[in-house]
């Protein structure tokens, strides 16, 4: 089926609108369509103004730029935060991986990004003149830089650290090793050797 | 990631509602979400209205049971189209699969399932009556039995047979045979003894 003939409009409209996710083409969009179709109006309509809600009433907090649906976000509302932290993250997924942790209870900074040339990106396309003002005004005892191990996450700590350090702020990044379920034989060289340059104290 | 923190709860009900749908998961639909943050209000608001619209406007055409934007579906209304031509289908989705072959001219009657006992469905949950009714009127001089060949179509294609055959239509099913493309050695032996028996002159 190519769907060249839709019966209606309204259909055709839907089907378009969802095939334009990504990841998502014309036979899938038109499943999800039939599946709507087939709910009870009230449920229907309600998904499509959680879809409308979403993009016109969210706000990126002041603070630290993360999605809230407040100027200022619930973490940097939180009184229980400890403000003299800041854990420096590429975007708002990040954060909820950070906090399903449930070990971090300081605060965020999201970039917004990642200094990556060959993608055009640069540092005045992310966040770092905020977080710079941020370090001057005092107060952040510690800076953890939790970017992607990757060369683009290598170049952004590098460009942060020269720029952030003259505030004399403590920065630090993530451990980095073998992850948990890994096994050594499939652990790349440059992981497996950090990881034993970093070796700890046996715990029991 | 199992989002069990979402810093907004407008994202969170959004990714919700999307990982209502079937087949996507948290993470699928969070992707989503995500990629609707992106774009232009405008564009987001327009998704969100097109699924409010598909189930509050839309009609189920009281000729054929086909979706319609109207009362009377565009194929019903279209005078161009052979009145005295019925073709038999179980959903929309096969209207459109026939509609795409641009062969068909006739009418269609949508059951709006098949019966199957295992489901739970039997004629009287299918829109058979208005089909009789439509028969009894006269005027339909084929009726084109287009539902899938599994054993709740040929059971259906039976039922139907033994209630609309009294009023002495022309009744006729789908050709089997062997598919375009298939491999005669992977086609199954009730397909390909079909296509044995129904074989035609060869035509250059």
């Amino acid at each position: 089926m190519s769907f060249t003939e839709f019966t209606s409009r309204l259909l055709e409209d839907a089907v378009n609108e969802f095939a334009s996710l990504p990841g998502i083409g014309r036979k899938t969009a038109f499943r999800l369509v039939m599946n709507l179709l087939r709910r009870n109006p009230a449920e229907v309509i309600r998904f499509g103004e959680s879809i409308i809600k979403l993009r016109s009433e969210i706000h990126y907090c002041t603070v630290c730029n993360n999605i809230s649906d407040t100027e200022v976000c619930n973490i940097c509302k939180d009184p229980k935060r400890d403000k003299s932290l800041v854990c420096v993250v590429e975007n708002i997924q990040d954060v909820m991986a950070v906090e399903n942790t449930r070990q971090y209870r300081g605060l965020y900074h999201v970039l917004g990004g990642i200094i990556s040339p060959i993608d055009g990106i640069g540092p005045a396309d992310l966040k770092i003149d905020s977080l710079e003002e941020k370090v001057k005004e005092g107060g952040v005892s510690e800076i953890i830089l939790a970017l992607s191990t990757t060369m683009e996450g290598d170049t952004t700590n590098f460009y942060l650290y020269k720029r952030l350090s003259k505030y004399s702020p403590f920065i630090t990044t993530l451990a980095r090793g073998v992850a948990m379920g890994d096994e050594l034989e499939y652990t790349d060289e440059i992981t497996l050797g950090r990881a034993l340059n970093n070796r700890n104290p046996y715990q029991q």
